[in-house]
Parts: structure tokens; sequence; C-alpha cells
């Protein structure tokens, strides 16, 4: 038979610290601080695999492995030459859970089990100390009518508050031995009442119960949220950890604590923690009493406060990691009962493992792979002041959809945002965004949504600017035409401020103090350094004006991976000619209005080149419906019809006439409609502008001495004959402007991958295709045949389910998109061995996708601005990663 | 070096019947007469080949072709004991084209070649007969000035007119030899005008000339559309065909004419055709002389008669099918000029392949590979009386949307439409229909829309219900409010008379006759009975109420292929029912409609299973967007701006409130949104719903003793633990029927595959999956990424432009998405070997698409009731034909 318990803390510990998969990670780290000869109350670790048993064979644990836990129990008892119940010198015992994964406060802890009516009366006489015995047992009773008994925690807070008031009492402390007697009567009582049942006296049966009350909680809902959080595996289990109690609420000579051997907020290498004097564990972070910085105890017990830094030190240099431990001081002697790597901020993670590799303790590739690449998000972006924004009312949560926090006055329109933006900061408020909005969204500090997903048009926008956004805030009402906002019953007007966090999805009413951070800051300048050299594949940037180029390059891109043209289409007078395009019923009157939009759109990409001389840029061809330039049918309609019941006629034909051409424009699904390739190929005279104007300013971009690397894309191919038309206008462009130029610049024509005929047909596309790169936006949309701003109504549904573990408009699907991309690089690259191929979706600054994106030999990955060092950090880690088993996880 | 001119006629015919790629059609017909000895003018045949060449060689034939072909001229002039251009005897030759697929009119022809002003003489002279001389001669100029000098027809034609009148004479023939003489110096006098150059007078290089003409009319406008539209390879090119004329308009005693060996309309067993005397070949086909029936020639020139009766049996027996001859009878001798295999309509090609099998000249085998499938469609569906068609004006042609002919009075709403269907029959006319329009549509005799593709709602639903339908017909405008329809100027009103022909797309003002076809009649019966012997795959229909199911099984359908629940939620209260049931804000309020839908539903299926008797019926759950059962936002929009102005307030809440709740299912992408599974999963409530009543209904059933096959389909699975989600559901409604019944009934869960994941994962998904059905329409619009209702804008430019060959929602695409069934078949069969797989698309229904499905390995195809016929004749024969590789072709 297999084993099934661990020992550790006493001669012979039988686990060690590479045995986080059986022991848990709390075990692993008992068992190995045992193996190094730290003071660890010794107990025995019940293994994760026990968890899986245990639910497997109907909530209760084997026969078999009851009786080995019996052998241990008794081997504990002969180390401690205590036993459980007895009645001169009981044993007493924690009951914690610890899984392969740190899950903190997600499972349930029980203290002091082993009391009962005798064996407190034990422990008093013992300790001579009745008030502790009798404390220890009320908060017995108290853990384990909670946990194992499900009482109401607030049924015994309620009676300890009322007993405090009665006595006065300020603190738990104030409160007699006689006084806690009375309490843990009560508490027995509440027990008897609610369970019918006397508190249970034996011990044997109270450890019993208390294991499977952990192992159940491995299914508790705050658990089964937080794995799916942090995408842990249910299958993995907890273990259970049964130790032998040590006292910090033994008198003023006992304490109990937990510190972090760096800061974990900052990173800066200082000995950092908190402590109570007699007090147990859960009173540190219960926050009734103040906890002490642990920097007093070296004056109160100094031999104990030089003991703990010789030991967690000693621990950080055995982990080579930041160590987040606990410990408790029973009279004066210290024992450690927990040591873990710690959990830290982005800017720590970064400065501690630049730190750590400067002072040797760990290598520079062990630097880069220790920070956690959505980490870094918090260099980049201002952050909510915790103590303001934890002072205003939270109006909803929305979805996280571009990080950072923004403090602004409520606009709700896109002019308004501009009109007041000169008077102070402005969030623009929507019920959706659409493109007619870019004014506004690009003066606003924030934006917020209350429809719409992760990549709905605002949050798209928002992340390639770099400004927060919360979208999809489902909760709240936005009503443009009242200029209300309204959450539940509270109304925000017009002017009124609000603070959102685009990082979490949080929306406050009222204004917040935001922290600006210091990407620019030497730990982060060095790191990044270093993930350089450790990247193998390029990462770019997806802009289209030179502020965002300008950002792009800040953030160390190396080339711009997609210039959405269109974009360039919305400001000031632009949109006029753009409509006059779109209205014109023939070819000449729309080569009329083309020939204005030309000299604009070839000193945008004049602007683009010269930002970003001597790297390459992708610069794509109009891809959106035409119909997104006009305004919207349904206001037409509205209008028109509005005009006609007031009988006011003046401007209604001009309305009528307008409304009939957005009819014909009109699609049912205009995702699917007449957009990308498509427009190029009916109208082939957009086309033929784009590309001269892009070949003008590289031409004259060149004659200045500057290094022009452009790549034309042609969006939504799904034919390579698609391809081969819209190739050729490009082509043909660019020899009439070299033949004018007396001069030539190198470029490239591609294609985005984004439909799966696309892929599917990839051979073929690549014999015009020079370079391939995949929109996974789309490619996602059209894969799994939904659209990601609908999919809103049923994909949070889905996660909760489990039918998705996580949105696939964030972390790229690997099964099936990445299939897809699979199966397109293959093709692609046996007709074409050197096809450059990268991805500018969304999914280009997500690390998972990113990860994927090396291993599937990708060239390049392209992402917003913002995330450029997400991305090379990622890549950094997957190209580290690349053939080392243990770290390839399948999404 | 190879060859590439073959001569026949004379002793030494060079090439035969099977040379088709090499001769062209025409002259492996004249290669193989010729060698059975009929008497076939002697000449040579330019292969197929020296087509290409001439357009690779800048178009010109090469040096050493042309050094071949005077070889092969001497040759004919030794044979003929005549010369081109000689002053005594000249040569004269035909030049006809002949390409490997007969293009009847498509491509030139050029007689009388080698007359000029000297040889006219001759001939002249020689026969006697200087009218006939005269005759060819401005025969000869008017043919090749038009052909080869590209001067207009009507040019000549209208100096021939006009002479006429001037001489009073009502035929050609009453013209006299001078006048003829006349004649034929005003043509020559106009093609210098026309082309500054005299007539050329050079026999030899007339030759040239005509023969370079001929291959350049492949790439006419006309062949060219002859060829996308019958999918004939521009690679294949023409041959052409230089042959010693022989001459029908040498007097009284002399004919030309043409036939067929069975009459080419109806396939009844008759020598048909038309003669003229005095005449040469295209005033037969010219019209304005009025050619005679063929039996008037048996009188005429009895021996004449009697030969070609014996030669046209005989060519008949060698080419095993009907013939379509030429013949000229010059002073008593008959020539035959070309035999080919002869088109011939619907009924005529069955009751052909029926006869000839009876008659032993053919096979059943080769019998039912005669019929093209989609010919079939005119057994099935009333045609225009051709005539009274003739006599309206053509309004516009739009999509051949449903096949067969529709006469009616024009109204503009579904409501009306049951107003006026009682009172005659009604032509529904609308810009687009809805399913709102569900209760019109029924009862219209025919549906016209302006907007929309072939795959829209219109004709889905047409399509199904077998109900004609024009679809798409851009050039119309439909004013619904102001109840007109717009085509250019002409302008038709409420109650005006229309005709429409789904099968050509064509739309008449006014009322034309219609003929029923009778599908039963002894051939087709028979025709049918023999496919299904060959047919190796099972054949179902589409069909949703006992109507259809009950025309499906009269059709020969083995089950319903997809039975689509939400067409039943439109009628009558259910509507209502449904709305309630969308609007509930609550599971609570949601179960009280479901409950009222449930008899409904109920009741549904035990009619479909009563008809189904015997045959599987695969119920599809609920699949549409349920914003699809509720009032259109604009439309609510419109009407509350249209009350707010008017300062009606009667109602207006009710409305805004509606419309709030629209507003919440609106979506941008309704195809890509909220539908298909996702609603089950979010609402399992429905699912449950159906499921009982597919479940009790089918209890019901086998208790009263009919066979009962349910199949319980889920729509839109693009992952298996959507399928796992709603299996789960489908299997506890079951299991809670069949035990409160005390029966079970064997049953099926499967899923449709449309979006490409369900493919691209179909290992998985077939681990929940009893059968796989591909929705190829959905499957179409996510692999290419265009919707079908959309694609209109665009598809025809494709086509236009060869993008496109086909559209992709008429003609399954094999490259992308036929790739991912492939790859569906072959990862759902790996992991459950039996697994059932169809198709439910609209592709289940077309001929190609069908003969993918039977290679691709597919259990059944499912069609729309009257296209059954046409599926099951199009699996025979691709059953006949998998593994001979000439059949196989590549869409």
């Amino acid at each position: 038979m297999s084993k099934h318990i661990y020992a550790f803390g006493s001669g012979n510990t039988e686990g060690d610290g590479t045995m986080k998969d059986t022991l848990g990670g709390k075990g692993a780290g008992l068992a190995e601080m045992s193996k190094a000869g730290v003071p660890v109350p010794p107990g025995f670790t019940i293994s994760t695999q026990v968890c899986n048993l245990f639910f497997e064979n109907g909530n209760k644990v084997p026969a078999a492995i009851q009786a080995e836990m019996e052998q241990q129990l008794q081997k504990l008892e002969q180390t401690m030459a205590q036993k459980l119940g007895d009645s001169q010198d009981p044993l007493l015992v924690s009951v914690r859970s610890g899984a392969k994964f740190s899950m903190p406060g997600m499972m349930d802890t029980i203290l002091n089990l082993g009391l009962n009516d005798k064996t407190t009366k034990a422990l008093a006489k013992k300790s001579g100390n009745p008030r502790f015995a009798y404390d220890c047992y009320r908060r017995f009773i108290q853990m384990f009518g909670a946990v194992v008994l499900e009482i109401e925690r607030d049924q015994f807070e309620d009676q300890l508050t009322a007993l405090k008031k009665k006595r006065k009492a300020k603190l738990d402390t104030d409160l007699t031995a006689d006084d806690l007697i009375q309490l843990a009567d009560q508490f027995k009582a509440l027990v008897k009442k609610k369970t019918k049942s006397d508190f249970p006296q034996n011990p044997r049966k109270q450890l019993d119960m208390a294991r499977d009350a952990v192992f159940r909680s491995w299914h508790n809902p705050r658990a089964n949220h937080y794995r799916r959080m942090n995408e842990i595996s249910v299958d993995l289990g907890t273990g259970v950890n049964v130790q032998t109690m040590v006292f910090g609420n033994l008198g003023e000579t006992s304490a109990t604590g937990v510190g972090f051997t760096r800061n974990p907020a900052t990173g800066e290498k200082v000995f950092y923690g908190e402590f109570l004097t007699n007090a147990q564990g859960e009173d540190v972070v219960a926050g009734i009493r103040t906890p002490r910085p642990i920097s007093e105890l070296k004056d109160l017990m100094p031999d104990a406060y030089h003991e703990l830094e010789r030991i967690t030190t000693n621990l950080e240099n055995h982990y080579r990691d930041v160590q987040d431990f606990e410990f408790t001081i029973q009279d004066h002697k210290l024992y450690m009962l927990q040591t873990r790597n710690g959990k830290r901020t982005g800017p720590a993670a970064v400065r501690i493992a630049v730190e750590m590799a400067e002072e040797k303790l760990i290598s520079k590739e062990e630097a880069v792979l220790r920070v956690d690449p959505a980490q870094l998000d918090q260099l980049l972006h201002p952050v909510l002041e915790k103590k303001s924004a934890a002072s205003l009312s939270r109006l909803a949560v929305g979805l996280p959809a571009s990080p950072g926090a923004a403090v602004g006055r409520i606009v709700f329109t896109a002019d308004e945002a501009v009109k007041q933006a000169a008077k102070g900061p402005v969030l623009l408020v929507r019920a959706e965004t659409t493109p007619d909005d870019i004014h506004g969204m690009e003066v606003a500090k924030g934006i917020l949504t209350s429809r719409g997903g992760m990549t709905s048009h605002a949050a798209v926008v928002a992340r390639g600017m770099g400004t927060p956004c919360v979208a999809g805030a489902g909760d709240l009402n936005v009503d443009t035409k009242a200029k209300r906002l309204k959450a539940g019953k509270k109304i925000l007007k017009e002017g009124d401020w609000l603070s959102l966090d685009g990082t979490t999805g949080d929306v406050f009413a009222g204004q917040a103090q935001t922290i600006d951070p210091d990407p620019s800051s030497g730990h982060f300048a060095k790191f990044m350094e270093w993930v350089d050299t450790f990247r193998t594949i390029g990462v770019r940037a997806n802009a289209e004006v030179p502020r965002d180029a300008k950002k792009a390059r800040k953030f160390g891109a190396e080339g711009i991976g997609l210039c959405r043209t269109e974009h360039m289409f919305f400001e000031g007078a632009r949109i006029e000619h753009m409509r006059a395009m779109i209205l014109a019923d023939n070819e000449k009157d729309r080569r009329k209005a083309l020939k204005k939009l030309l000299p604009m759109q070839r000193k945008d990409f004049r602007d683009l080149f010269t930002v970003m001389d001597g790297y390459p840029v992708i610069i794509r061809t109009l891809d959106p419906p035409l119909h997104e330039f006009l305004p919207k049918r349904e206001d037409l309609m509205v209008e028109i019809a509005t005009l006609k019941a007031s009988k006011k006629h003046h401007g209604l034909k001009a309305k009528e006439k307008l409304l009939e051409r957005v009819e014909e424009l009109h699609e049912f699904n205009p995702m699917l409609g007449h957009r990308g390739c498509r427009l190029g190929i009916t109208f082939p005279e957009i086309t033929e502008m784009q590309a001269q104007a892009i070949f003008e300013a590289a031409v004259q971009c060149a004659k200045k001495g500057i290094k022009v690397i452009p790549e034309v894309m042609i969006p939504l191919v799904g034919d390579v004959r698609e391809l081969r038309d819209q190739k050729r206008i490009v082509v043909e462009a660019a020899e009439k402007v070299f033949a004018n130029a007396g001069m030539k610049v190198d470029y490239m024509v591609g294609t985005m991958i984004e439909v799966p005929r696309g892929a599917l047909t990839a051979d073929k596309v690549a014999e015009e295709a020079e370079f391939f790169s995949f929109g996974t936006n789309d490619l996602t949309q059209t894969t799994f045949g939904f659209s990601r701003d609908d999919s809103g109504s049923f994909i949070q549904e889905y996660q909760k389910r489990h039918i998705f573990e996580q949105d696939p408009f964030a972390v790229l699907d690997r099964e099936g998109v990445g299939a897809l991309i699979k199966i397109a690089i293959e093709k692609g690259r046996k007709t074409r061995p050197n096809l450059e191929i990268g991805i500018c979706g969304e999914h280009g600054g997500d690390p998972k996708s990113v990860e994927f994106c090396v291993h599937a030999g990708l060239n390049y990955v392209s992402a917003s601005p913002f995330r450029v060092p997400i991305a090379k950090l990622a890549a950094a880690q997957a190209a580290l990663s690349k053939g080392k088993e243990e770290r390839m996880r399948t999404a």
C-alpha cells in the first residue's frame, strides 16, 4: 500500500520541500524546515491524494488511511510524550489545510484541537494559567463550531462582544478566566442549540471531524472562486497538516506573528512583519488588536528576535526567494509554523528579482522567470491610492478592460468630453462607444461603459491608448439623453466626480487619489534589459498615431505590428471627406473625395515612419464596414419620425436621403459583412489611394535619410485570390510612386489571417503573402462563432458553469484557434519557408498567449504600447521554458 | 514536334471521337462520323491546344503550326481537286469554333470563305447560278465583316433590309442575282468605310484572319459568361474546324437543316427537326424564313430524307445518346456537318434515359448518370408558360432563390397576404422577410424580396416550403409604407398582377400562365426507383410541420434531417407565450410561460412522429437569438419618438418598457450572438421543456404502435462542455418521462457542427455526441467570416472578378469548409467509429455538394422536401462515380 501520511518536526521527518504535489505547499515547507533543523512543532501531513480519495469515497477517509493516521498519531504522542485527551498532559494540535498552490485565507484552520471540559482543566493546571486554558477552549469551540459544525461565525462573535460590553472590556485580553469559562459554556450551549447535540468531547473524534471539514473546505465557494481566478486545477486537492500546538497566548512572554524577509510592497531588503504578545495566530490578522511592527520584538524578546532573523535569513537563502513566514514564541521559545515564498506587488517583484540576482542569490535567468508578466502592469499605469478609494462608495464592478486608475468628472458625450477636458480631468461614460467617440476617448482620463466585453470597441481602443477603462458594468444604467448614471438607486449627474480602476473593474462615486508609478526606474530598466537578452522573438506594438508610436518606442517596441488606418479617418475634417466618399454613388465622385484624403494619409504615414525610423511598420488597409463612418441608422429613423410627427419639414429631405444610403449600407451582422479586403476589392480606388499615400510617404522619408520599412497588410483574406487582387493594386501603386520619385523603397505585402478559411488555405495564401499576421480577435470570433461585442451575455455564465475556464478573447484558445494557427503556420511555411509570421490581435499582449506564440514558432507578437514590456517578459520566459517539461502547462 | 492539326472526311481521317480534349466536340464528332463512313465534307481541325498557344504567343499562331496548316490545306486541296482562290474551281471552306464542351451560339462561325470578286465569278460560272454565287459572297462579306473585322452586324442587316424594301422583296430569296451583286458591293464599301481598307481579297489571308478571329472569340463576353455559368475551365480552349463548303442554297434541290433523333423537349422517340430549301445554315435559326418540319422533307427529297434518318439513327446507336445534328443537301446529295449529344429539358432527359435503358441501348447505371440532377427541378415545380411570359415586360432579375413559377396579385405585408389569399393568388413582396412574416409566406404563391442572398430568410424558408422565390432583386425598390413597388420609373401597386420565375430569377409585371408538371409520371417514378438502387447514402428532408413532412415522404425522404423547433413558435398564440417567456426576468416566470408552450410543442412532435412512422426525426433545440421573437428595435424607437413628438402619451410607457428589454437583447451581430446552445445553457428550462415535449410525444406515439426514432440535436456547439451540459438536461428529461410512462423509447443526442471550433475539436465533441450534422450554412459563414444576409453586396462582385467561381452558400466550398468537414469526420470517428454523420445545411440539396458528401463518407444528406429527388440522384451519381477518376472533378 502506498504511503499517505508523512511525519515532520521530530527526528524522522518523512517528506521534504520537493513534495508539494503530495504534501501541499504548507506540508512541504514544514518538512523542509524540519530537515533544515528549524524549530518546528512536530506533526504529520495527510497527503493531497487523500483529499481526492475522500471525495471519491463518499466524503469519507478510506479505512486503510484511517489506520495509517492512527499509527502516525501514536508516533506523535510518543514524540511529545503527551496523549490526545489525556487528563494530565493532553496533546493539543492544530489542523490546517495546505494545497500545492497557496490559497491564502481560502480554506479552513482549527487550532487547540484536543480540548474538552476535562483536558482544559488539565491545561489550566499544567500551565498554571486558567485564563490561558479557557481562552484556548473558547477559541477552539468557536473555530470548531464555525468550520466543522457550520454554525455562523457571527453567532459566536456576538456573544463575545456582548460579554465584553457587559464587562466593559475593551480587548479580549481584558476578560478574566472566569469570564472565559462562562463564555466557553455559552458557546457550548450555542452548539447544542444549533446542532441538537453536545459539543463533541472526544478529542479523537474531534480530529476526524476537523480533518474531514478541511477536506470539504476544498470545495467551498471562496476556494472555488479563488481557483478559477488563479487557474488552479480542482484535481490537485488539499493536504491536511496536524501539528502540535504551541501557544503564543501563554502570557506576556509569549507572542505570535507573521513576516517577510523583504518588503512585499516595495521589494526593499528589510526584515518586515508584525506580531502580538499573548495572542494566537488569528488575532494578528483579525484586526481587533493592532499588531506591532516586528522591530519592537527586538527590544521585547531580543533572543527570540535574533533567532527569528537568523532562521528566516537562512530560509530565504535556502529557498532562494522572499519568505513569508509565521512564528509563535511560547514562553520565550521560538517555533516556526510556516514558511513559503512570499506574494509581492509588481514593483516589489521586479526589485527583488533584480537585487537577488545582484546578490548572486539567483541567476539572471531565474530573475526573469520570477516576475509574473501580468504584474508588470502595475509598474506601467497609475494606481488608486488605497485609503482614499476605500473611503468612497463602490458603484459597480465591471470588466477590467484597460488597466490603470482614473479619476475625473463625468461626461456623457464625446463632444462634452472635449469641451470639459480643458477645465479638468473627465471620465467618458457611455452605454457603449463607437468610432464616433474617438475624439472624446482621446481626451478622457478614463472610460466607463455599461455594455460590451473585454474586446468591445471601448476596451480595444482604450488599451491601445493606454487609457484606463472599465467596460460592461452591467449594473449601471447610462442615460445619455438625461445625462444621468444610475447604479441601483444612486444617481450621478454630469460633472459629478467618479473614480475607476481599470485593473480591477471597480467603479467608485467620488474623487480618489491616484499614484503615478515610475516605469523608468532603475530596477525596471535593468530588469527589461535582462529580459531582452533571453527573448527569442520580436515584440512590436499596435499604434496609429505618432503619440502612440512614441509611447511604443519608449516601452521598447521593435516596430509597429498593426497600424489601423481607419482610425485616421475619424478626426476633424476627415470624417466629412470619408462620408463624401461613402455617399458617392460612382467611382468618379469617390475618387474626388479620396483625393482629399490622400495628403492627410500621406502625412500620417510620414509621421509614423519618422518615429519608427529603422523599424518595420505594418499598415493595414481600410478594414471596418463603411457605415461605421455614417450616423447611426436608428438615430436617423428617430430623428425623421420626430420631425414628421412634429410637422417640421426643414432638413427632412436631406435626412431621408442620408437614411436611404445608410439603409443600403445597413448590415445584419456587420462583423461578417462588407469590410476588410472586401471593401478594397469592390472599391479598388480606396486601396489605390492608401497604397499611394504609403509609398509617397516612404519615399519622402527615405529621401530625408530615414530608414523606412513598410509592410502593407490586406485584412480579412479567406482566399488567395482576394489577396492577389489587392496586392496587384498595391504593387502597381508602388511602382508608379517609385517611377515618379526616381527611387525605390523595400517593402512587403502580406495579409492578416483572421478567418478560418485563411488559415485552412494558408498554403495557397502564402503564394502571394510575404507575411502573415494573425488577427486573433476576429479569428476567435469566427472560430467560436461568437461576436466579441455580444458574448458578454453568456461568456460570464459559461465561466460560472465551467464551460469555459477563461474568456477566449483574453487568453488565446489553444485547442480551437491555436489549432488553426498551427495549421496556417505549417501550410504557410511549406509554401514560403521564410514567411514572416506575427500576431496582432489583443492576445499579443497576454502572457499565456505569448507563450503559445513562442512555442508555435512565430517571429514576433504585437501588443498595445502599454503591454509591450509584458509581452517581452512573457516571450523571454517562454523562450527560457521552451523544452523544459516542468514548465510546460497546457492552458 | 507534336501534331496540332488533324484531317477528316477524306480517306485518312486522323482523329476520332475520343479526342474531344484535342479536337473539341465538333472536331471529334466530324472525325468520328468520317470514320464511320458518314458523308462529311472533308476538312481539318486545328487543335484546342493551339488556342492556348495562340494567346501565349501574343495572339498569333506560332510559325511551326502555321506551316503545319499549310500542309493540311494542300492535302485538302488535293483531296477536293480544288484550290483556294482558284479562278476556275475555287475551294470554299467554312471556319468554325468547337470547344470540348458545346457552347451553342457562343462563339463564331464563318461560311463561304475563299470567295472574292474573282472566285465568286468562277463559282457563278461553275454552278451556272450567279444568284447563288453572289448570295454566298454577300453572306461571306457579312459574316467576315462582323466576326473578323468587328463591324456591327446591324450595319449589314440595315443595308439588306433597305434593299429588300426598295425591291419590295419579302424574303431574301426574292432578291435577284443583280440585287445581290449590288449588295455585295455595298457591303464591301461598308467594310472600306469602317476599316479604312479594302475587303481582303486574298483567300489565304482570309483563312488566317478567320482562324484567329475564332480563337479570339474564346474570350468574348458571351463565351466568358457561358463558361462561368456552366463552370467550364478557360484553359480548355477552342478548336477551329476548316471544312469544305457544301451548299444548301444551290436552288430548290438543295436544303439545310438541323434535327434531333428524339424530341428534346419531351423526350418522345420521334425524328425531330427543321429545314429550309435553298438556304444556308444560319437561315434556319435566324427566324427570317420559317423553317419547315422535317417530315415534309420526306415528300420533297425522299432519298435524302431516308438517308438522313438512317445515318442519324446509326449515329444515335453509335453514340448511345440523342443526337443533335446539322445537315446540308447539295443538289440532292446529303452531307452531315455536325452531330453531338443533344441538350434536352429535364422531363426529356428522364424519359430518354428511361426509354433508352428499356431499349437496352444503355444500362440502367448509365441512365442514372445521364440526367443532370439540377434538371429534375423542372419536374417538381410549375413553370412559366413561355409565350405568355414573353408577352410581359420584365421588371428585374433577382436571385433564383426557390425554383418554380408563381403568378399572383402583389401584397406588401404578411397580414395583407393572409387577408387577400382567400380571394385569389397573392405574391408577397418585401424588402426582406423576417420570421414575423411566416404566416404570409405560407399563403403566398410566391415571394419576392429586394434584399438578401440565396440563403436569406426568404430564400431558406421559401425553399423549405417549396414556394417559388426571387430574392435580392436589387433593382426593385419596395416601399411597404406607401405600398408601392418601383422598378426604375415603373410603379406597381398593391393588387397589381406580378409573375415570377424562381428558377431563373425573372420578375414580370402582369399575369403569365403557368404549367404544372406531373412528378408522379411513369418515367419519373421508374427513374427514381433506379436511382435508389444505386444510392449508397441516405437522403432526409428538412421539415417542421406535418404538411412539409408529408411532402418530404412523398418525395422519398428517409427521415427528417432537421426540424427547426423555433419555426413552431411564431404561429398564433404561441408568439405571445414566447414573448412572455423572453420578457420574464426570472426563472419562475419563464417556466410559467414555457409550461404553456409545452402542450403545443408536444402536439407538434406527435404529429411529426406520426407522419414519419418508422423513420428517424432529428429535432434541433431552440436556435435563434431571442430578439427575433420581439418587435424590431428601430420600429419601437420610431414609434416612441412619434408618440412623444406628437405628444400622445397613451401606451408610451409600455412601449418604453418593451424597448428597454429589446435593447437588452439587442446584438451587434446576432448571427454570432446569444443563440444556439448558448440559449439552452443560460436558460436550461427551455431545453428542459423541449426535451420533455419530445419524449412525451414519443412515448404517446409509441403507445399507439408508431415506430418513433427521435434524435435530439444541440445547435452551435463549439466545445464538448456545451454539449455535455445540454445532453445532461435532455437525458434527465427523457428518464423522467420514461419513468412516468413506464416505457422507454430509443433515442440519440447529437450536435450540429456549424462553427469551426466544433469541427476542430470533433474528437472531444464526439465523446458526447452520438451523431453529427453539419450545419453548412453557418459553417460557411464562420469559415469565410461573412454573413449570408450581408454577403450579397460583394459576392456578386467577387464572381464577376473571378475571385469566387461560385456562391459558397449555394455550392459547398471544398477547400475551406470541406477541409473542416473532413477534419471533423476523421476526428469524430476516431473517438466514436459508429458516429452517424449527416449534413442539414442548404448544401444538402445541391448536387455538387452531395457528391462531396458521398465521397467524404457521410451517412446521409438532408435537403428541403422539394430537393429530395435531386439529392437522391446526385447521391446515386456520386456513388456510381466514386473511384472513377474520369468523373472526379474538383469544384
